[in-house]
């Protein structure tokens, strides 16, 4: 960051958009490559440049990382917290959330176990959905725990929402699953869908929004609870 | 498959052996290539054989994607649906169903994106959890789409349950991000943990507990919205 600094004020155009190109190739880089191989030596390879020509530019790989989170960030909401209320804000986050990450899906993995250290826009987005956690009254405590409850249900969703329309397809085995056939026949008759791709669609938003609130409802749930938990723990008012 | 039953009835002993030393080899492959890379060719080079002597073990690629697929889902247990109430026998299966995603995250995002068709145990799976919900009372035409809900919140999980415990280090930002810095200060200072590997499972188990509780609570709250809808559609008793 020290280094960064002096040489993006002295020429801030250019890096800004070497980096962008940088970081959009990166994401087909990793789809092609897989995490492992994931290297700066293969994205300079994609480029067309030499290695320390790529570390010049964008410092190393965790930098990298950083900047295609940063990128995936930009196209989340979460500017519902403290003017929605929670279950509005949350949710507007979480479809947002959702709508960035199917963009790239096979950036999911890797960025899901990769630190955040750096990506300052995502962990600035932390803080705002924090602070709406907070102040709907989840304890300090269990904040964390909550939005990456929500967090996790957004990345699965994220991969489904990219899955194709015959994930389910049982072939010559239709008949020894009988139930799950008609099942899925049945949401087929009921979610009509005039091509394949609109099907998938349909299908993964029908997922996606009705475990959405159930787990929005539910935790609303799990939250007073915790707080009845914790006025149980404190001395009835007027004991002391 | 018409090819491959005599074949199989001839030599069963060697046929499963050298299929689960493939599928095995399968997990390696894909964790270095990436989806796109992970070809019979990549597949047959790491087992040092020729692509053709592959081809004649496992059928094709979706055969070696179908067999991995069958190796995790010997690890879900659906066993409590019929026979446990239905929050209870969902828990169970979501939990097992996480713990053996987790144990191939590199496979999730290809296996959560290509069709189940020729993976029968998995199919069969789905037709006990699809038995599961239609005896709670979901209706046929929302059973998939509700048990698809819990596959993202589950597979959202494992990927998070590989996760360092350090992922959402601030490092020199910390200061900017004030209220999470806190909280997660907070949650490490409740959930004690000898060393950062036990933390990690212990804030990545709490965040899945807190999801799944919610998620299936939620649920069951969306099943008897759902069915006072139609119970609201249907004629009153009496009226025809």
């Amino acid at each position: 960051m020290s280094t960064a600094a002096p040489r993006r004020a002295g020429r801030p155009k250019r890096s800004v958009l070497d980096r962008e190109l940088i970081v959009r190739t990166a994401f087909d880089v990793l789809k092609r490559t897989g995490p492992d191989d994931f290297t700066m030596a293969a994205l300079a390879e994609e480029l067309g440049v030499k290695t320390p020509a790529l570390y010049h530019h964008v410092g190393n790989k965790s930098a990298v990382l950083s900047s295609m989170r940063e990128l995936i960030t930009d196209g989340i909401d979460a500017s519902g917290f403290g003017r929605l209320p929670w279950p509005e804000a949350t949710s507007v986050w979480a479809r947002s959330y959702r709508t960035a990450f199917a963009a790239h899906p096979h950036a999911i993995a890797l960025l899901a176990t990769t630190p955040l250290t750096g990506a300052d826009p995502t962990l600035a987005m932390y803080e705002t959905v924090t602070q709406g956690f907070l102040a709907e009254g989840w304890p300090e405590d269990s904040v964390v725990s909550a939005i990456v409850s929500l967090d996790n249900f957004v990345l699965g969703s994220a991969l489904d929402a990219v899955a194709p329309a015959d994930i389910f397809e049982a072939g010559d085995f239709a008949p020894q699953v009988p139930g799950f056939t008609k099942a899925l026949a049945a949401r087929a008759g009921r979610l009509q869908a005039p091509d394949l791709a609109a099907y998938a669609q349909a299908v993964a938003d029908e997922s996606f929004e009705l475990g959405l609130q159930a787990l929005i409802s539910g935790l609303q749930h799990s939250l007073a609870r915790l707080r009845g938990q914790r006025d149980d723990a404190l001395p009835p008012a007027g004991t002391t």
